[in-house]
């Protein structure tokens, strides 16, 4: 499976609309095919950095999420609600024991 | 390396707590050997839901991270303040790309 994480930290001024518009990303990127686990949290050290978790079937899976309008207009969105550049890390992953 | 999620549901009357000793951990985790990356969240959906999220080197820098004391002593404290039983789950990962 793939896993992927992504960390963003948003403008103080922006977090509501940064919460509303991550909340409907993982409520319809749970809909999608392969898509196994889709969560948003906030770091308890600093409210403003929000953390994707997100757990996908297969390449095939993440890469047709991407080619979703949706998922590109919600990077864009959420690029413009940014104090830093967001950063998204994947892992080609296999549960353990 | 390894990947560790955990997923904890506390009581709203012990949140606070849950919090502080959350903290103390993962503070202290990212100073052992091996731990790459060692955070607690709370998911936007539920903000009693944290979540843990831990990159480690290693089996045996895992290994000897359950074996510290505080360690121990730290799930015992968080499993008094839980709704529900904590679930952890590892992954041995790879960094795609």
């Amino acid at each position: 499976m793939i896993i992927v994480t992504g960390l963003v930290k948003v403008r103080a001024d922006a977090l509501d609309r940064a919460l509303e518009i991550s909340l409907e990303h993982v409520h319809r990127s749970r809909t999608e095919p392969g898509c196994l686990v889709h969560s948003v949290h906030q770091d308890v050290e600093d409210p403003l950095t929000l953390f994707f978790f997100e757990q996908w079937e297969d390449d095939g899976a993440l890469t047709a999420h991407f080619a979703v309008p949706e998922s590109l207009a919600f990077v864009t969105l959420l690029s413009e609600l940014t104090a830093a550049p967001p950063v998204m890390t994947l892992y080609e992953a296999t549960p353990k024991g």
